[in-house]
């Protein structure tokens, strides 16, 4: 399970704004190590919106070492790079949620670490950590606000658990009744490289189309053109 | 280049949250069509941070297709899955950053759109945009904030920019030849629900296609159609 841990929020608004990303993204726990804000405070309620129910089972711990001594693995958050230091060299949010795949079907606790808005975790915080996680921004202006930060990394984690695989991929069949028009028409249509043509559009229609429909959809013209120009020829 | 455009945003703490993500990941334009709050008040300013400059610069225009009548591809966010409807077929945003890799280094606009925040973009303004793109959240509570959404979308775009080759988009030009091309091919061939069907096969097209040769393909033998099935009609 997933326990996601904010060092000193300073502001409500940010408090509840992660309580609402912990439940968008079916996130198991919410932790605050004393908190400068008032966690049940109205604003802190009106940005949770529908999540006040997370906001209200939220706990509020004195310390960080307290917030994570029961999990298997804590991740820390950091804006910067510490090249020196190889143990703090991070990964990107998409190698974390690869290597905490396993902890969405496990009771054992992986907490991610957020710092304090203004300025981060401390040295002697990430001292704390198994590994540090950093989210790629453009070197003009690399600082991204705490909630932001946190729904890119609760958002890798979610896709990594769910992604919104194509239930129904267009099945073989209609591929290459696909294939099999499209290949007809080219020959009518006397292409110089018919090979060529015919590899560009199955290739874009293969990355582009994602149910039987939309195949199916290319293959009704295709098909009625084929018969059309097929009689013509004769 | 990426244009963020926000379609009547209600509060000024989103778009100046927006402004500060939109630097954050290096995004080269801020539209706001219509905005309902002002988007130089105190308030978009403090949640700016140090992205003030983006927001002086954000183009303030009245309609939804002002904001992207100039732009090669406009993406729609959407919340909801519309599996009825083949057209409005979802990607995940690791897809669209991959499909729209090539216009980090293209003059060519591609346009994310993010409607307003109680509801969305209407159905009206989805049938605008050329594909759309959905974050897999929990179903317990599927609805984002606004800005956290972008804050997804834009790290997605950005975290592909550094596997960035070189490539061209196809041009703007290219698309409008090719639905001109694909909608006489439809009307020759009498399809049932000729706007569907276009619909359906550009969106998979738009997706898949990532060089002008993908899509000069598609027309070149759409346009020998037309002419071999046009002739024969006569």
């Amino acid at each position: 399970m997933f326990r996601v841990v904010l060092v000193e929020p300073h502001y409500a608004g940010n408090i509840g704004s992660v309580a609402r990303l912990v439940k968008n993204f079916g996130i198991h726990q919410l932790y605050l190590v004393n908190p400068r804000a008032y966690h049940l405070s109205d604003e802190a309620f009106q940005w949770a919106v529908h999540a006040k129910d997370v906001l209200e089972r939220a706990v509020v711990v004195k310390s960080l070492e307290e917030a994570i001594k029961d999990a298997s693995v804590a991740v820390g958050t950091t804006a910067k790079y510490y090249e020196k230091l190889v143990r703090r060299t991070p990964v990107t949010p998409r190698k974390m949620a690869e290597v905490l795949e396993p902890y969405w079907e496990s009771d054992e606790v992986a907490a991610i670490v957020f710092g304090r808005e203004p300025s981060g975790l401390t040295n002697e915080e990430l001292d704390l950590m198994d590994f540090n996680v950093t989210i790629p921004t453009s070197p003009v202006y690399p600082s991204m606000n705490l909630s932001h930060a946190v729904a890119v990394i609760l958002y890798e984690l979610y896709t990594r658990k769910h992604s919104l695989k194509r239930k129904y991929p267009p099945p073989k069949r209609a591929w290459d009744t696909l294939r099999r028009f499209l290949r007809e028409v080219i020959r009518l249509t006397n292409r110089h490289n018919p090979e060529e043509v015919e590899k560009a559009i199955m290739a874009a229609y293969r990355r582009g189309a994602q149910t039987e429909k939309e195949v199916n959809a290319l293959v009704g013209i295709l098909s009625h053109c084929v018969r059309r120009c097929g009689r013509e020829e004769d």
